[in-house]
C-alpha cells in the first residue's frame, strides 16, 4: 500500500473523527449503565481524538485533501451477538471494549503498513508516530478487557473481527 | 424482536437517511468509472431513500424518538478485497452493487421480521410496507447483478455478507 501525503492525511482526519464520534457514543452508552470508569475511559478517547484530528488538520493546511468513502475509514460495526436479531440494542462494557479494541487495531495495522510502505518518506514519518499512538489505544483497551468479565452469550466469531 | 412505533420510526429513518447516503457515494464512484447507467441507478436509490425517509419522518410528527447508536442502523463495510489491504481505495461495479445489495438485503429482513413478531399493530403494518419496498429494491440489484461482470478478484468470502 502506498498512499501520497494528501491521501494519507484525509485517512487519518476521517479516523480520527470517527474514532471520536464513536467513542462518544460509547462513552454515552457506558453512563447509561452507570460504568462510570470505562465511560471516563472513552472520554478520554474523545479528547485525544479530537487533539490529535485538529493537529492533523493543522498539518493538512494549504494542502488540498482527496475525498473518501465512507468505507476507508468507518469503523466495522459489532458482530451481532443476538443471532436472529439484525440490530443488536446494545453491546455489553466487554464487548464495546472489544469492539473499539478491534478497530483500534485495524487503525494502528493501517499506520504500522503505511509506516515501512509509503514511498515518501514524511508519510513514513508520520504514520510511524500515529502507529506508535494507536498501539497505545490498544493497550489501554487491552488492560480493560483484562479486567472486564465477559458476558455470558459469547462474542460471535467472525474473521473480520479477529486481531 | 420487538420494538415501539418510536423505536421503529427511529429505525427506519435513520436507515433511509444511512442508504441515501451511500448511494449518493456509490453513484459518485460510478459517475468516476463512467457508469452512467448504474450511477443513474444508484442516482434512483438516492431520491427514493429521502422520499422514504422524509415521509416516515413526517409520520413522527408529535412523537418523541430514541437516539440509536450507528451499529443499529449503518451500513456494513464491503468486505475487504485487497487482502493485506486495511482500507480499499476502490469498490469495482460488481463489488458495490453486491454491497448495496447485501445491505438492502439486511434492511429487508429487518423489517421483515418485525412484520410478524411486532406486538403493535401500526409497527406490523408499516413493516410490512417497508419489507415490500426493500424487496423491490433487492430484485432491482439482482437485476444489475445478473448483468454484471464479476470481477477477476473473487469477492471474499465472509460470514457476515453472505444473504
Amino acid at each position: 500500500m502506498d498512499l501520497s501525503l494528501p491521501e494519507f492525511l484525509a485517512h487519518a482526519i476521517a479516523l480520527e473523527h470517527e474514532a471520536a464520534e464513536r467513542y462518544l457514543e460509547l462513552a454515552d452508552m457506558m453512563e447509561s449503565y452507570r460504568n462510570d470508569e470505562v465511560a471516563a475511559t472513552f472520554r478520554d478517547m474523545v479528547r485525544y481524538s479530537r487533539l490529535h484530528h485538529d493537529s492533523i488538520v493543522a498539518r493538512a493546511q494549504g494542502l488540498k485533501l482527496p475525498q473518501l468513502r465512507s468505507w476507508q475509514y468507518r469503523w466495522r460495526n459489532p458482530p451481532e451477538t443476538g443471532g436472529e436479531e439484525a440490530f443488536d440494542p446494545a453491546l455489553t462494557t466487554y464487548e464495546a471494549l472489544r469492539y473499539a479494541r478491534e478497530n483500534e487495531f485495524r487503525a494502528q495495522a493501517f499506520y504500522s503498513q503505511l509506516a515501512t510502505d509509503a514511498s515518501e518518506a514524511e508519510v513514513r514519518r508520520l504514520a510511524a508516530d500515529f502507529a506508535a499512538e494507536e498501539t497505545e489505544h490498544v493497550q489501554a483497551l487491552d488492560d480493560w478487557l483484562a479486567r472486564t468479565p465477559r458476558p455470558s452469550t459469547p462474542w460471535r466469531v467472525d474473521p473480520q473481527h479477529e486481531a
